[in-house]
């Protein structure tokens, strides 16, 4: 029998990097005056509309269980909303191929859970949230990065673009699944058409599964929707889309999302919802299905504003000594760098302390970024942005 | 490269047993003339109160993240909870050692993910809801079910119940973890302090890991709260407690659940809830805030009314031709064995066609329990269980 010895839990899940965000942040904690861009979410409230349709559920008493995959009034709303958005098959095409899952990030937990295994190798896009890096670690997997590459001149010096040789030579017929956030946290980079194309194309000759978090569609600022995995696929391809309900309809905090998966794997998918979270409340869902029928209500307005929060700040920001950045395609991030400042997490505790700023150290995002910083732009007030623009240039040339 | 194949996922997760409880309720979709006991949850609405906080809390504007682990006074109100339940050490002994989860089954998800590995070894007491053994599946290891007895002879004849020693002997230093569900769904066995604390002290010696469930302490026959784990557990033992909202609160669809952990094992556990959930709704804490604050006003009465459903429903069950049950010591099941009908699958499906009565099928818990099925008894009107054995009755005997 072994001795007794202090607790243990896996190498590999004590070892997950935790949030270089959350360090920053508590860098603030307890202090009510410094200006906080750094987590990715707007400060704006979930509209009244949506509360209500949650609010009436409660008094409904609707508090109990609900189906593994969903309502299916919400599934089918989601089905109507999907086809809108992408190539108009019929809304009877995609309401099998729908899961409603806790959060975005629950919907990605659950795709690695059902796809890789220990051993497996995984191919991610980076620099990316973390999450989406750290699931398939919790599985077991490999993950190997292919990181987006900075453009040094020209217009949009300071884009990260996608090196598509570099990532179609990295997935092999060994590549269980490309992660891949497009448009990404925190860079803002999109995928375009094309680049989707191929990579479905390379992906089916290697028999990889697709993985893409497009949480972030709506948030684009090319005109439209972003272009999708899901304008694409064919019905059998090897291609999850996972999509949230937080930043499109401005509620983070409910925690729902939805998959969009290959009907084959619907059934699969409903056992594991109802081994991880079991279901997603019927109050929150009901919110959610009031978002989905008075959309047009929230989100034209609301990317409308981002793109003026972006106006804001993106040439503000520019002007400022040692700073680079280009316009981010999509999302509700500037990502920038700050020449002089490799430890950028230092550099944002500092600007927490010295300066009262609260933004993301690029390094969170992995370690292509070192050097960079994010700011969610996501505020209701815009001189809020400028605010902040002026705390930093005070800090940087005191 | 290889061609492109269908769509293939992880055997085992495909392979995952989709529950039989969800089958036999299938045969009763789109008929409303079906007393319906098959899910494990009352059919009362959560208190109005409770309903109310979170209303409230939507209200304010409480719509976004929240901390990983649980909004801080919903922990202190846990911590304070726990220790006026276990031991009395005071709260701030629990504070750090406790994590606010999505559910209770996504609290024993997270541990599972924490604790084992492909290759691990898993010893689970059954029969046992069937999530509990699905979870190490996922995370690729093995499971070896140690059953319960029946007791075939005496005043407690159906009863199932522990054979210590061959669980002892099953679990070796080999053994990482240690399922265990009591009091038990389905079988309404408990655990007593003197096997806790035998299988503590063996699995000290073993180096195992142990993940006790008890969603059900509260709802208890035997006075007061079952015996816990918690009630033993020095600061570093390797053991995990799942608690849950659901079923002591009637907040079965609000998904809210928490863990007691070695404290040593927080702060992983708050990045495993980052990259599972993120975290649990505002307002959801709220409600589970007040369903503490006034817990007195709830649960007392719940578990006094389940005695009472439990004293209405055992005897006439008992009264039946064939049928063998012993009265349950914890939880809201009567699991009884009905002679001449070994494939209990197929007799709950026939009740419902036949007799539109909706019972859970025995073997969705384990083979072990193949012959005998589960009437949860959480009914808010006692005599809709006595419709049900009347239904079951003439079905018996026509």
């Amino acid at each position: 029998m072994k001795p007794l010895e202090s607790p243990s839990m896996r190498a590999v899940v004590e070892q997950l990097e935790a949030s270089r965000i959350r360090e920053v942040a508590n860098e603030g904690l307890g202090r009510t005056d410094v200006l906080r861009f750094w987590f990715g979410e707007s400060d704006e409230v979930t509209p009244a509309f949506i509360r209500e349709a949650a609010i009436a559920s409660l008094h409904a008493g609707e508090t109990f269980y609900a189906q593994n995959l969903g309502l299916p009034e919400l599934r089918e709303a989601l089905a109507v909303y999907t086809d809108a958005l992408h190539r108009g098959r019929g809304a009877s095409h995609w309401v099998d191929r729908l899961a409603v899952t806790s959060g975005g990030v629950n919907g990605l937990m659950l795709a690695s859970q059902a796809l890789v295994q220990a051993g497996d190798e995984v191919v991610a896009v980076t620099p990316v949230w973390p999450n989406l890096v750290a699931q398939p670690l919790i599985m077991g997997a490999q993950v190997r990065r292919v990181p987006l590459r900075v453009q040094t001149e020209g217009p949009r010096a300071g884009a990260w673009t996608l090196d598509l040789d570099a990532l179609l030579a990295a997935i092999t017929p060994r590549t269980r699944m490309l992660l891949v956030n497009a448009p990404n946290n925190p860079t803002g980079w999109t995928l375009d058409a094309d680049e989707q194309r191929a990579i479905l194309a390379h992906c089916r000759r290697t028999g990889t599964w697709i993985l893409a978090d497009e949480v972030y569609e709506r948030l684009y600022f090319g005109g439209g929707t972003a272009p999708s995995f899901l304008d694409l696929v064919e019905p059998d391809d090897r291609v999850i889309v996972a999509h949230s309900f937080s930043k499109s309809f401005l509620m983070t905090g409910w925690r729902l999302g939805w998959l969009v998966l290959p009907a084959t794997l619907t059934a699969t998918f409903s056992k594991l919802i109802e081994f991880n979270t079991s279901c997603a409340p019927v109050f929150v869902q009901r919110a959610a299905a009031a978002a989905l029928q008075r959309g047009q209500e929230v989100t034209p307005a609301l990317v409308d504003h981002l793109r003026t929060c972006r106006d804001t700040l993106v040439p503000r920001l520019r002007a400022l000594p040692g700073v680079t950045l280009a316009e981010p395609l999509g999302g509700m991030y500037a990502f920038f760098r700050l020449a002089g400042h490799d430890d950028c997490l230092e550099t944002a505790k500092r600007l927490v302390r010295e300066a009262g700023l609260g933004l993301a150290p690029g390094s969170a995002f992995g370690p292509e970024a070192a050097g960079w910083l994010r700011w969610c732009f996501a505020s209701r007030d815009t001189t809020r942005l400028e605010q902040g623009v002026d705390l930093l240039g005070r800090w940087l040339t005191p």
